[in-house]
């Protein structure tokens, strides 16, 4: 089974080149293509939230691990799977971020903290509602926080 | 462009129709396909949540909207954008949401709470980071939350 998708909007920011970390001040728009109006974006600025799912579109297929790895190749971390990490190199190389809405102008949704360089291919963009986060406490491996230190 | 997906896996659960409500009780089973082993899994169980990213694939594509509509075509709730919304009728058909991890046992991971009927194509997973979280308060408008009354 293939599931084919077309990209509904592009990501434009000043992160040209992939890096691990310092995401949070970055300013991003996530422009909706031609093929839709700004009534696709209407009331989504009553959300302070936006969850981008969005298409890594760098990754080198070669690179793509189905098992398991050391996250950041990082030896002092141990080996999980692939599902147990968020890094890009992935099946189906798909990203998922919340990021903040500062704006929506016409059919450009401008947001601050998307953990994506320009010129990301867009596949959707959800509103975050409270009741659609974790309803109980949320536990994560130390290796996990370490790894998030300078990430935002 | 067109990107090509194949699902990784598959929710197999007793929702066999599709509801809009009551899916906090809900316990599914994410059964990766024969070219994953187990290893994908290690060290998921160390996470309290996992976002499942997957494909609504009952959508008939003539009820896809790429504009405004009321959500479950509710008209005491406001016309609201398609991205503004997490209904299933939206371009790509890509659903995404934060479940419980039970348990992982091989290649297959049990959750609660999973909002995806028996049988949805999974396309990835991902672990719940607390850094992935919103970081600031989030705020909704309140027909969404309305809307979410019986859900869980």
């Amino acid at each position: 089974m293939t599931i084919s998708l077309s990209p509904i909007g592009t990501v434009k920011n000043s992160r040209k080149v992939v890096e691990d970390d310092h995401w949070g001040e970055i300013i991003s728009t996530v422009e909706l293509n031609s093929s839709f109006s700004e009534e696709s974006l209407f009331g989504l600025e009553e959300f302070s939230h936006a969850e981008i799912i969005f298409y890594f579109h760098l990754v080198n297929d070669e690179k793509i691990v189905s098992g398991a790895r050391h996250s950041r190749n990082n030896k002092n971390w141990p080996k999980v799977g692939i599902f147990a990490q968020r890094g890009k190199n992935r099946p189906n190389q798909l990203g998922a971020s919340i990021a903040k809405i500062i704006k929506r102008e016409g059919t450009r949704l401008f947001v601050q903290g998307l953990d994506a360089v320009d010129g990301t291919p867009v596949l959707d963009i959800k509103p975050v509602l409270r009741e659609f986060l974790p309803r109980e406490e949320v536990q994560q491996p130390q290796w996990a926080t370490e790894l998030m230190k300078d990430y935002w």
